[in-house]
């Protein structure tokens, strides 16, 4: 058996998830806290790698070791939460078989971008949204985005050096929404995501609210496989890792 | 002309609102700022002092000075902005008359206390709300603010240290809400608040869901006039200036 763990935590002051020497990362936070905790090495896995910056409301990854079947694992979030930093919590842990992997077997995972639509910036977002001051164009983004929906080669919403077996993926849904009179989201679940494809997707749906793409342009965009002909790629302060389904 | 401003700010790494030798507060954050910005020395006085770790949503103050009357008002939050750091905005900006005081002139301010009552902290709310594990019986803490409603000598709701010239406050409004599944705010407003009235105000309330307390024991506690009769003070950060309410 593994142990599948739910995790969330604050991006801003991580160097993403996956373990990078001299740097701090989710995983190797984790790992060594862990480690500590069970007094043993083990294996982490995580289901995705987010980059530096990026937040995750929910992140799943399994534990490979020995000693942590010992504890029943629905006791892990609160025994760990005073070994953890303030910007890192365990919300569930739950024991899977050995067969299961976190990133092969994702059904689809879902992001949302989070755009803080104001002139005047709050405190309380800095790092934790992207700020767009003039109105957003709530319905022509959500008119293009009907035509990025559905299963295609999206090269053109893929940052260069990220060399990946296929590059068609299926976008199940992207939905913008104003969620406050200062706050818009964009939420894209899909069955795999390219290197950058959100923070792509957003800044493509922001040049349309821009009147800089049409959304009747967006299929020819999407045929073209051209990263230069899609919109720019938004920092990550505004993205977070919303939802995991497995299979 | 004086010129008001409202600010909003996370409280997590200022030592409070007012200047302290040494020390990183808002008033010598910004007053350091906005000398810069307009090449003189100013005055200025906030409509309260928030303690180290307390945050404000909507904070007033007034700065004297000359040269500012040479920029219109409402341009100076957007111009300002690129000098601020991440957790301090100026929301607005106005000329008041000489005569205007942040201070004595308010007719009420209002305080919210987000509690985060949830078993397992989400990372997200780190040094901004007060986790509260067991589930919080609202209907209890409302009818215990039934009775603190009103005019009264607050004194079993000041901390000591903080000589008044009266401790008789109206509390306007107190309400405890459910504000998500995981979050809880008693918000709370009064023409005027004694050291630490709302932490321990806050506090009793949690005495009151814990069974502590019962509702009808809070007129004779408030009568009593004795600290050490009502709920503990809860920790600052949950604690946030919502609104500054002036005649």
């Amino acid at each position: 058996m593994k142990l599948l763990l739910t995790i969330a935590y604050v991006g801003c002051d991580f160097h993403g998830f996956q373990c990078q020497p001299g740097l701090r990362t989710v995983q190797g936070t984790l790992q060594s806290i862990l480690e500590t905790f069970y007094n043993e090495k083990l294996l982490l896995t995580g289901c995705s790698r987010t980059d530096a910056g990026v937040h995750a409301n929910c992140f799943c990854l399994t534990v490979e070791g020995k000693l942590f079947e010992s504890m029943p694992p629905e006791k892990l979030p609160l025994a760990i939460a005073p070994f953890l930093p303030k910007d890192l919590s365990v919300l569930s842990a739950k024991l899977v078989p050995d067969s299961f992997h976190p990133r092969y077997d994702v059904l689809y995972k879902e992001y949302v971008y989070l755009i803080e639509n104001a002139a005047v910036h709050s405190p309380f977002l800095s790092g934790r949204a992207w700020q767009y001051p003039q109105k957003l164009d709530i319905d022509s983004m959500n008119n293009a985005a009907g035509f990025i929906i559905g299963k295609h080669d999206f090269s053109c919403f893929m940052a260069q050096g990220s060399p990946v077996a296929t590059t068609v993926r299926n976008v199940i849904s992207l939905k913008t929404e104003r969620t406050s009179d200062k706050t818009v989201t964009i939420t894209v679940s899909a069955d795999g995501f390219l290197y950058n494809m959100v923070r792509i997707i957003a800044g493509t749906l922001i040049y349309v609210s821009e009147g800089k793409i049409a959304p009747a342009d967006i299929p020819s965009i999407i045929e073209s496989r051209d990263r230069t002909k899609s919109g720019m790629t938004l920092p990550p302060d505004g993205l977070y890792l919303n939802r995991v389904v497995y299979k």
